[in-house]
């Protein structure tokens, strides 16, 4: 019998995996909570970047060479945009601006953004159950050399250059739940850490009040998205360099050592396995880096059955 | 010398004998007053159909087809809106949506109409001063047998359907022309009503606090919407049957007799030259219908000759 799976994740890598488990799960069967502290407000609009990338992903829309935007995308809005001497710092293609609109109509005309999230789930022909950390707005800023910095312009804007000397996670105190978090990791027969960043992508998550508690109770199995030392996507490996950290699957484990019972590293890593095990962490060392959809179901299968056997 | 010329203009029809006289005046001698009364809120986003017309009319960026829109437009927003379940009643281009999306962000930032329409105009090429109305906004409404609608409903979401009762223009009290439209008409050798839709692009414009009077004191020459009792454009002549009158270019002379001096009517509509004439208006019976460039420029030089031959 399947198990219950509550997938954590970020955007590029994390849905890569929620992909892989998608395929091989029931739908009802899995539960994917997006991290929704990467969210923004861009020419009056309510982005939310992980979550885009997520729907793009499972929807099979998602542009292959970049891993976030749509793969179908024209640029006419941006190109317009440039010539009238307005913003484009943020890269918002026709189709994808399309979403933001959408998404930011239904909020203002009060839909939570559980039920926006819904809704484009239907409309694209998801039928896993997506949904974001929180309907609260939770936002990272960065706390950097250069000074405190919102993710996104952090991210994009100054292409991760500052130095980080920490994070903030703003609203989280008052945050709650996206109604069937809560649930769906109450009836998981595992949680998984997608590979995604430790730091802007699963710590927001894991702080939003009463979801670290629920995860901690649940056999939780990490995959890193650390390889050999880099980060497959993005600033991880930067951050853990600038916080004082040797960027490693070692690292990561250390990072989420309360919750981990077991740890999925790449073969590269191979060597760090020993001192992920002295963290009273199980390991399942194999090739974690997804260039594919084969890779994505190949991956999602290997991570069930490693926590199947952990469970007997 | 070159006349120093107003003209008073809605959308497609206006825009092409704007165009015209942009192409043959110094561009120091030539502003445009554009009806404002169309604007809406649509997606938070505030848009200026007429605005936008004339300006892709006269940045040479219109869609020849159409009137309105672009002529190198694409469409993944809207098909992605329609995906997605959002509304799909307004068409918005990619690149005209850049448009919205830019001059919203600037209204928002605290620019006025003007400011935001003398920048885009900069950006686009055109060098010579179009205005807005007004900064403050007017809105109009079609008082109908279905009752009162804003005018984008009429106009688009219900196609003219309902039967007009009559206007309202709301904001219109307390609405003060835009910088410039006084200064301007003071200026003017000559002012212009482009063939636009005396009801709800040349009346809004009138209405504005100041404007008819400063119009009044001037050489004013109109150009006749109407060509064989039917609007080239739009729905001009319906409302005139509608409201109870005969829709021809004698009820549109009729309509602005108290400002005319001139008419320039269609060859089609020679047999009323008599009775415009009779309302102490001189009557110029020329083709009036523009189907390319050269049209409007010949248009434009025919309005030209035909007001300095008055003025003499």
């Amino acid at each position: 019998m399947a198990l219950r799976v509550v997938a954590l994740a970020g955007g590029v890598g994390g849905s890569k995996l929620a992909h892989g488990l998608a395929e091989i799960l029931p739908p009802d069967h899995l539960t994917v909570i997006v991290n929704t502290g990467d969210d923004f407000e861009h020419l009056g609009l309510t982005i939310c970047p992980d979550l885009d990338t997520m729907i793009y992903t499972l929807a099979g829309l998602a542009n292959p060479q970049t891993g976030w935007g749509r793969k179908d995308e024209t640029w006419g809005f941006l190109e317009t945009i440039e010539t009238l001497g307005g913003p484009t710092w943020f890269q918002l293609g026709d189709r994808d601006l399309a979403l933001h609109h959408e998404r930011s109509r239904r909020l203002k005309e009060g839909q939570s953004l559980t039920e926006v999230t819904q809704h484009v789930c239907q409309t694209l022909g998801i039928s896993i159950t997506l949904l974001p950390m929180s309907d609260d707005p939770v936002r990272t800023i960065v706390i950097t050399d250069k000074g405190e910095l919102a993710f996104q312009n952090y991210f994009v804007a100054r292409r991760c250059a500052p130095c980080v000397r920490g994070f903030r996670f703003t609203g989280v105190e008052t945050a709650i739940p996206a109604p069937g978090v809560i649930q769906a990791l109450s009836k998981a027969d595992l949680v998984v850490l997608c590979p995604s960043n430790p730091w802007v992508s699963l710590d927001p998550i894991l702080a939003v009040k009463g979801i670290r508690d629920a995860v901690s109770e649940k056999s939780v199995v990490g995959v890193s998205p650390i390889v050999g030392g880099k980060a497959i996507k993005g600033p991880a490996a930067k951050m853990y360099s600038e916080l004082g950290f040797r960027p490693s699957s070692l690292s990561v484990a250390e990072h989420f050592q309360d919750l981990l019972a077991g740890m999925v590293i790449d073969k590269k890593d191979q060597h760090l396995a020993s001192d992920i095990q002295a963290l009273n962490i199980r390991v399942l060392v194999t090739n974690t880096i997804m260039k594919n959809e084969q890779d994505r179901m190949g991956l999602g299968e290997e991570v069930l059955a490693f926590a199947s056997a952990m469970m007997v």
